[in-house]
């Protein structure tokens, strides 16, 4: 089934705002096993959302609409829509019950332009936005079926997820199956070489790569009704070439992995801090539950606080350096003493863009594990600019936990 | 000039990647004054890359490609545009030797698929790419002006800004200024609100409001020979209006202005952080030469933390509660006193999503400021998830310091 994204609104032309929906909507479409075709940006401007969405009726099935559905003169979408498929729009009661208790309940004055919000194209089916006043909706008119989804990400993945999702997947016309691969310690060019057969050949299973910083997400996706077979058969490839590189068969980060794992576990830990800023504690803090055992952070940019709170040794920090093997080993070892945690991390290194010499460039970094019996000191070198230092940095403390504690995962 | 961005790629279809090349030339283009009519994002199909062209041509005078410029055998920009304008690719000799120098320096084998790259439109003009093997092309044909750029954002970026900004500036018919607001302290929908009139009512200037947590940033574009009048006129509108939330005439962030007073002045700080959970020290330390006065970052999660590393009382912990106006009291002024500090700041609340009372529900965050002679702890209530909480929270702790420290900038 052939599929457009039609995203609506001034503000992605003009750059004000990130089109964050057009990934939401084309990666949870590839999921389901629609082949998204093109997507497409237009302003809140009658008469090119009459185009495009003419020209795209002539080449898609489905077709997705984010945007503009809002109550102000320049929310157009509906009418477009409407006026193109030679329908009505009608007001639903239901709607204009909602909107007013919506109001009242926020103690909110009900304007006439609000009102245009409990209008539906007839024919449609509500799709309801918890988060907001302006209702998705969904047609299914000659074979064509068309989504009209709000523009604000949350409320639109909200309605998504409630509404539009079942939806979807009774419009698959078979069966489709995915698994993930979650990777890290490998590039992406490199996973695409190890699986340049399948990436070349792939029908069914389909196989998409997604990078982030450190980290590859493999997904195969297949359909039919031999879905099962397909997979099992290229999930072995995937297996016998990559497997030391899985951090889990799921769509979960390595810090999610490394997270859960610590919690489940009950190993305390403590960060210290130099290069990274306070982004590694920020990262492990992001994580719901983790106040069970992340108990200390610190951020010793300085010297003085790398000798007064972390007890480094002046002698290290003189003869070696911040930057050093010695100054990370005594890091990674005092942080863990303070609260007498399970865990003890650290970080220094030079991360850019000023401060690199010969002997020590910018990208060079030590990454210290302290464990009860042991310590582990990694010495790296990256490329990139700060915040690919950084983040780097992070991925290789989460990959030195992993490695020590469950790589037999 | 009517304006089209076409983005070229099938991981832009499949959602495995973000669109940030649209966002960045739809910016960088109505900045310099062009209208971006609509952005088209297509996957790596010869058919349709084509149809899209040809469709664009039709109604823009200004296309820009992003992506496709690479080696292998699914990059087919500049194969199509050459086709459409009916010229040849010729190879130039310049790129031959910058290749191979390219990868003589990394020590990498030369494919002859590299070689590709080496290939540009006949009359076209060669976008330089410090960042990459794939070069940029400028072509002026027919009235119509055409860039070709590399898909990899930081490649676009740099190339834009080292060939194409000023053939961009040269195109333009006549002269465009723009001028900054960026404001803290309202909201987005207050700003519209209190500049209806200005909104409503624009033709020259523009103006474009663009959003980021706990900031507004107002640009103000006008072009011909009275730009410089009209903007004027609406520069006293704005200013009277909301001069006191506005803490930069220009499109530096609040962090920005905040650390940059901070390094200026050589004051140096020491931050605490509860909920926000090293997210402040994680800004702050992203800007450069912060490290000259940002000494200490200390993240105590734990009240065991609290009490060891910044000698938070232990009655106030048992009376008051970790999340209190006490504890946040003494957190600021005992980390300012750890490494005597100009500054100590503190965050301690409910991030969410757990751990809410009816006491003490999630977004209940306090923000402390501690100086030489004085002391604040502001109460604030946030909605949203944890992660705009703590953007929030953020935000508030540089507002104080700006409040405090240059408010009458």
């Amino acid at each position: 089934m052939n599929c457009e994204i039609i995203n609506v609104g001034t503000e992605l032309l003009t750059g004000s705002i990130l089109n964050t929906n057009a990934q939401f909507l084309a990666q949870e479409l590839s999921k389901l096993g629609f082949r998204v075709r093109n997507i497409s940006v237009v302003g809140d401007n009658p008469k090119r959302l009459e185009e495009t969405f003419k020209n795209s009726l002539k080449f898609n099935d489905l077709i997705v609409f984010s945007g503009g559905l809002g109550p102000t003169q320049d929310d157009l979408t509906k009418d477009i829509v409407a006026k193109v498929l030679n329908k009505k729009l009608i007001q639903d009661q239901s709607l204009v019950r909602r909107l007013k208790d919506w109001f009242k309940k926020r103690n909110l004055e009900l304007t006439n332009n609000n009102l245009t919000q409990t209008f539906i194209i007839e024919d449609s089916v509500i799709l309801n936005n918890p988060n907001g006043t302006a209702c998705g909706l969904y047609l299914n008119i000659l074979n064509k079926h068309i989504f009209l989804f709000p523009g604000p990400p949350k409320e639109l993945k909200e309605t998504y997820y409630l509404s539009a999702l079942k939806i979807l997947e009774n419009l698959k016309q078979e069966k489709v199956i995915s698994k993930y691969y979650n990777l890290t310690g490998i590039g992406e060019s490199k996973v695409e070489d190890v699986l340049l057969d399948i990436i070349d050949n792939q029908t069914n299973p389909t196989i998409a790569t997604y990078a982030k910083p450190g980290e590859i997400l493999i997904r195969l996706t297949a359909n039919g009704d031999q879905a099962q077979e397909f997979l099992t058969e290229k999930d072995k490839i995937i297996k016998e070439r990559l497997r030391k590189y899985i951090f889990t068969y799921s769509d979960r980060t390595l810090l999610e992995t490394v997270s859960n794992f610590l919690i489940d576990n009950k190993l305390t830990i403590s960060t210290a801090e130099s290069c990274t800023g306070g982004l590694l504690s920020e990262k492990f803090t992001s994580i719901p539950g983790i106040s069970e055992v992340f108990l200390l952070g610190l951020v010793t940019y300085s010297n003085e606080a790398k000798q007064k709170l972390l007890n480094v040794n002046s002698n290290t920090l003189n003869e070696f350096g911040a930057v050093s093997k010695e100054t990370c080993f005594e890091m990674c070892k005092n942080v863990r003493n303070i609260l007498d945690t399970d865990i003890g991390v650290s970080t220094t290194g030079i991360a850019g863009p000023g401060g690199g010499t010969s002997q020590k460039p910018v990208g060079l970094v030590y990454t210290g594990l302290s464990l009860k019996d042991k310590i582990i000191v990694k010495e790296n070198h990256f490329f990139g600019d700060r915040k690919a230092v950084q983040e780097r940095t992070c991925n290789i403390i989460l990959q030195m936990i992993r490695n020590e504690l469950f790589s037999d995962y």
